[in-house]
């Protein structure tokens, strides 16, 4: 079983450095949430990760949750696991005080949300889509609804799902089939069936609060049509209290290539009992609340994978020997591993990219903070647009970074990485359904470049640029050499853009064949505007903890001389147009 | 179960059209091996992979071998195919007619290499260990051990293995503590142990040949003291039968990710029997024969599986509608989604890359052919040196490249590509093997930029340049765009070779860190050779079958577009040097 250290030297680094951001600082509601407080409430995240999700990996792995008579039983540890966790009060660290949860900023739940991930991706699934449930409920729901439902979810009693997925549509959620029927009490009736629902049944919590896609019977074909409802397996009676059966059934469970602990379920709604959540026809805007924040989650899990996949290539590589290094000093036998230069290389690469994606990510959750609490709606606004931004290129840069680190380590292993001993083949296998999962990578760059950078409130990416060339132009002269490279690279970008703004006026398939290329630069630039921040409080800071900041100052210059140049080749790839490809006859 | 149909048709484009080479015309052995007869065998090949070997992948995968009573039971189906397969005479196809073999060159049996990596990985370990065992017994056994072993190998009644693998030592084999003891009547007494032993144990054939490496008791420490040993699982009797059992016994079999269906064995070497093959202390060398060729076929085992990942990846896209393309037609519901860009894009990476890498690898073959069977001594060891040059970059570039195509067809697959229905996932997982064994692909570029660019026998990497110049020197106008891009490439290889020879005298940790980019920019160029050999053929004779020609120079055009260019950020980023990856402090 690999093992697990929360990494909380460097989140409280980011809380305590890096939150200085004006616009954040005027959220009234997180003022009390000081650096003492978090540092408790990490301290106690890492000791619930470490200890208690941690051991759940191997076992969800090897034996997935089963459908015996209708019913779907976890994997061994997972309820009396899971029991422990609602009882701490896990499930509510984000949610509102009002529905009993305790309110703390996505600045700190984040962090949450990555060590979860490194400790056990498919236990944290059964929560995670209960807080993505409780989201949509919490801003589309009526106040009846809310004072129902989500007290209980915010207790983790009740856990939810995100019902869209059908086997003719995953992507194109304009072809679903999922039928509602109106009737005289003003609820629906649901036939239909949803397939690859993550959490679709368990034996964890008493109720399970589907968010079910559907097509009202008169309403259109196509993506106006949509409307979302809310379905409890077990009806709630006016008392508040669990009553009958629903009409859901678990179908069957799918057998996948990783996250095996996680039940992903066949649903089967007949005739199910329905709530409709916001305006009819109107339910993909609210699913896509719950999407959008659930989005940057996968990004996280990537990130959180990738972690505990390079603390264990890290200690491998300290205890394994093999080989003479270069400059040996060693008369007899081997060196550790550690001190083979390509090893090292492949350690840094790893470390540059996780701790560059994990200052990103809290830039991120400030941003989402602002754009959801500030009292400025203009401020809300731009904030708002940089998070609309940002999330399809945290999703799919840090899974496929995931991907990548998680390989690394394999190859650091050798053939112990291939065989099961030491976990390290369940971190890849658990982490290749982040780049699927929540749209593919190649959904996000789709929704990148076509409804991102250029939308009805302006030109966002401009925007975004300006800012990374204001916030990186700092006096220090330390920063002015990474400060030249990331100009390069900001150069790169630029043109990028102005080529995909040019393309996308009449040859789209263009902008389509460079998108996943155009949304690995941004990636790479803004992780390199996130380390420039970094490496500013590291020379500004440096004497008073030099090793933390020679680290840190150290680590980056990998980042910049090894990682950003990769933008170099996805630039001229990308901009070689698409003619060739459209034109390809395929036999 | 993936759908599988052999590429013959670009397999005998090959060898028709780029058979051309004047030495390895010049090799008197096969110049009967004409087209005709090739056609029949590859045809014959290509029904047996599809039709018995492709349904074990499958079954392999889902009931693994098992250890029983000390007895390895393979897969089901396992034996009875097995059978058919030797019956048939397939293990004898490139073997040597005086042992029973059909003498064909690499030339042929490269794709049926493939083909059985398509078809199932798992099933074709325990044939080419055999091959592999044929090899090194061939080359540097005695008269004696040869008439007694070979003819039963070649027949496929009895199989090989190549023991090598140790707790404490993979790659570094100085390290291996596997004791022979000689004994009065020239033998040797085998104790040790060794594991990750690939087709270890089975119940496939009668008799099971191991090449093991061990030291004798009176040999030095390190790589200098190692012999290798046959040691036979039953005793071979004097009239050629199997006798009784030898002190060779299965520990256990391991758990692995991929390949489930071979058994990779702890063998346990308890008073083992034991012959001495070749020179005493000299077993490294005469291992390394067998390695060699085996590293190549591990490169053709990712070329293999890329190519039934890109069939199933082709006809699925061509069978899934999804969203609209940006230029539909479809007036009602969704397109195909082989009509977006991005998928195609997707589509002709996977094709540019495997049919540039069958290109390659056939010019590779040929070498290894002139290389062991041209007449002349000088011409056979520039072959030699090619192959040796050429050996890391196929390992590694094809079998990492088999990671990015069976990773490109689960997206292209989405959910569904990450649930066992349609066995993709079981390529992406039995593919991450190939990095890995036979020497890990780092472990490749060290041999790459350590001990093959420049050796005893000249500077090969400068004779390699040379030939590439003057075999893209071609008049025809149409290659001059693709000529100028190679040139580019060339360029930077040229320099990046420069950079590391530099470096070599007294930075050898720079060469290191830049090991890995070195051997893809080789990698890339080569492939880009490989491609304008193609085009020659391709814009020469295109009026005689336009569209398959058409087809060529179009997927030339994105490899030259979109894959040669990513040689560009590896050579910037690896000549940044290591002086900061060296100077890290690793907490």
């Amino acid at each position: 079983m690999p093992s697990y250290i929360a990494p909380l030297e460097d989140m409280m680094f980011l809380f305590n450095k890096l939150r200085n951001n004006k616009k954040y600082n005027e959220i009234e509601k997180y003022k009390e949430v000081n650096s003492e407080l978090v540092k408790d409430i990490l301290e106690e995240a890492a000791k619930i990760s470490q200890n208690l999700i941690l051991p759940l990996a191997k076992s969800g792995d090897e034996n997935p949750p089963i459908l015996e008579n209708g019913v779907v039983r976890t994997s061994p540890g997972y309820k009396e696991a899971y029991k422990k966790f609602i009882e701490d009060g896990w499930i509510s660290l984000s949610c509102d005080p009002k529905y009993g949860g305790q309110g703390m900023p996505k600045t700190v739940s984040t962090f949450f949300d990555e060590m979860l991930s490194s400790a056990s991706l498919a236990f944290k699934l059964y929560s995670e889509l209960t807080i993505g449930a409780y989201n949509c409920i919490l801003r589309h729901a009526s106040e009846e609804i809310k004072d129902t439902y989500l007290p209980k979810m915010v207790e983790g009693k009740w856990s939810g799902t995100m019902c869209l997925t059908e086997p003719v549509c995953g992507t194109d959620l304009g072809l679903l089939k999922t039928k509602a029927e109106e009737q005289s009490d003003g609820t629906y009736k649901i036939n239909g069936q949803k397939i690859f629902i993550t959490s679709g049944d368990h034996d964890l919590t008493e109720n399970i609060i589907h968010l079910v896609l559907a097509r009202s019977t008169d309403s259109p074909k196509g993506t106006k049509g949509i409307s979302l409802f809310l379905v409890p397996k077990f009806i709630v009676k006016e008392d508040g209290n669990v009553g009958s059966r629903n009409g859901v059934s678990t179908g069957s469970i799918e057998n996948k290539m990783g996250i095996k602990g996680s039940a992903t379920c066949v649903l089967n709604f007949d005739g199910a009992t329905g709530y409709m959540i916001g305006q009819k026809n109107r339910g993909l805007n609210s699913m896509f609340t719950m999407m959008n924040l659930e989005r940057i989650v996968v990004g996280i899990q990537g990130l959180g994978i990738s972690e505990i996949a390079y603390q264990n290539s890290l200690s491998y590589a300290k205890e394994r020997k093999q080989g003479k290094a270069n400059n040996t000093k060693s008369e007899n036998g081997a060196d550790f591993i550690i001190d083979h230069a390509d090893i090292r290389k492949s350690l840094l690469n790893m470390k540059s990219i996780i701790e560059g994606e994990r200052a990103l990510c809290f830039w991120l959750s400030q941003q989402t903070e602002v754009s959801l609490n500030h009292s400025d709606e203009n401020v809300k606004q731009e904030a708002s647009d940089f998070v609309s931004l940002m999330t399809p290129v945290v999703k799919s840069m840090f899974t496929d970074m995931g991907m990548e680190i998680t390989s690394e380590a394999m190859q650091i292993h050798g053939g112990y990485g291939f065989t099961k001993d030491l976990g390290i083949e369940q971190l890849y296998r658990d982490n290749r359904i982040t780049p699927i999962y929540e749209g593919t990578n190649s959904v996000q760059a789709a929704d990148l470049v076509f409804r991102k950078l250029v939308t009805k409130n302006g030109d966002i990416i401009d925007k975004y640029l300006n800012l990374v060339k204001e916030e990186t132009n700092i006096n220090d002269e330390k920063i002015q050499s990474y400060k030249k490279q990331l100009d390069h690279y900001l150069a790169i970008l630029g043109k990028f853009t102005d080529w995909i703004k040019e393309k996308i006026k009449d040859s789209k398939d263009d902008v389509s064949a460079a998108s996943n290329d155009y949304l690995k630069v941004l990636g790479l630039v803004a992780t390199a505007h996130a380390w420039i921040k970094v490496l500013e409080v590291s020379f500004k800071d440096y004497e008073k903890n030099k090793d933390f900041y020679e680290d840190k100052i150290q680590t980056a210059n990998y980042y910049f001389n090894r990682v950003l140049p990769r933008a170099e080749s996805y630039f001229k790839s990308a901009t070689t147009g698409s003619k060739y490809i459209m034109e390809f006859k395929f036999n």
